[in-house]
């Protein structure tokens, strides 16, 4: 059985990288080479995932973009292609799935037996008992949104509560009551720094996987700053867009892997 | 271009029901004689569309239970059926997403572009840009995540924040804030009658979606008289598992027909 916070950390070490790279297919930004292709999508996240992996220490597909274009046999394809290309790196199926018990078990295979995923991130609206079932998939990883990199973000997780903003009382309710197996992680947005930093004061050693780097503009020395473990890791520092599509051409493995090999060392150089 | 609120005052009105058919497929709970067919997930689930379609007003397939089993197309097929042959039926996706804007847009696609779903629910853990594109998609509903019906939906929905629990802040939002376009509705559970009729006097007339009558046992008398608008209306009282799998047998469909008008009926017998 597979564990995905024990594979995550190997990764970081073995690999000496924090980068996540976020695979977002659309279509319509692909280079001309890939149009008309019956499997266009799952060509091109190959090419992304073996020019990257060299430099990366996971990989997030966001499901949505291939359930747009009803490329759902491409995704499954992805990920074992994943697993048995680049072994020991995990993959996050970026779903943010909530729902009661009942169908949040459902959504769990979906996860982790149809799409054979390592972990999957999961809203907390719901609270715990939309969380449970997934936890019951051994080993598997449980990553829960607590602030979000984007503007609207604030609506609800900069509400106070208790005193402090709700995504404090996510973080707390996810250290403290939610996570005995010791299975989760948290999504924190790059965009807050120093929320980054408030929440790593809570939640100790848990991984926080940081989306908002790259294209959404995210400052990488001060997210790094905050947001690393005693040891330099504890971070998916995710970046998406600004990798896999840095080139427009025939060109793009090779622009995808310059740009994530950049993003890694800038993140490295701040450790 | 379909209107949904236009389309469910009118179903209301026409069909005399506020019942929402929960279609919640799960092929180890099939009769026998359905068991080993290719498309079981659309034979089960048109055959109770067709059974209960005269006791109904509107449909909800959930689509965990059709990823959970690579069975996407069977959805399709079903949306379209219920299109086709129960005309003036709104079908509400129940997704429950919530992304950054640039992913809700694909999820956007996916339920009305693809499934040609009528309206979707949505999360509002992430705030207002998390649900905006789903509202550019014209005249189609969005149905908010508000006070959900299981247990652990009081984990944060019940944390006070301006001296009120947090899912009234969403009631008021949503009503006050983001319904510019009229295109919003709010699921409330109905395990709890009195947190119906505070949403309801946040809300207006704003449709409520109400899960939680039949297998999660919320009393009917209490949510109809909590919920309903000055004309009887302005809810779809949601019943799945209680309807679909009331028989287990070759009758199941004749059983779900049965039990769909009963729930009518007791809906109606408190309006």
């Amino acid at each position: 059985m597979s564990n995905f916070i024990q594979t995550l950390n190997d990764a970081w070490q073995r690999t000496n990288s924090l980068l996540c790279v976020g695979l977002d297919p659309e279509p319509s930004k692909f280079p001309g080479a890939l149009a008309g292709r019956p499997e266009a999508i799952f060509d091109f996240c190959r090419t992304i995932v073996d020019a990257t992996a060299p430099y990366a220490s996971s990989f997030k597909p966001q499901i949505a973009y291939f359930a747009a274009h009803r490329a759902e046999d491409q995704l499954e394809q992805l990920i074992a292609h994943i697993h048995e290309n680049h072994p020991g790196l995990p993959v996050i199926l970026d779903a943010k799935r909530g729902d009661i018990g009942s169908t949040a078990e459902q959504y769990a295979r979906e996860a982790f037996e149809r799409y054979q995923a390592d972990a999957v991130t999961v809203n907390p609206y719901m609270g715990f008992d939309s969380i449970e079932p997934y936890l019951e998939h051994e080993g598997k990883g449980v990553i829960v949104l607590c602030r979000t990199s984007n503007a609207g973000g604030s609506d609800l997780q900069f509400l106070e509560t208790g005193g402090r903003p709700l995504y404090q009382v996510v973080a707390q309710l996810a250290a403290e009551k939610w996570n005995a197996s010791g299975q989760l992680a948290l999504v924190v947005g790059a965009t807050f720094p120093k929320e980054i930093e408030v929440v790593r004061g809570i939640v100790g050693d848990m991984p926080l996987l940081i989306p908002g780097i790259g294209a959404q503009g995210g400052d990488v020395q001060a997210t790094v700053n905050a947001g690393r473990t005693a040891n330099g890791t504890g971070m998916l520092i995710n970046s998406s867009r600004a990798i896999i599509y840095a080139g427009k051409d025939d060109d793009f493995a090779e622009a995808a892997a310059k740009v994530a090999m950049e993003t890694r060392d800038r993140i490295n150089a701040f450790r």
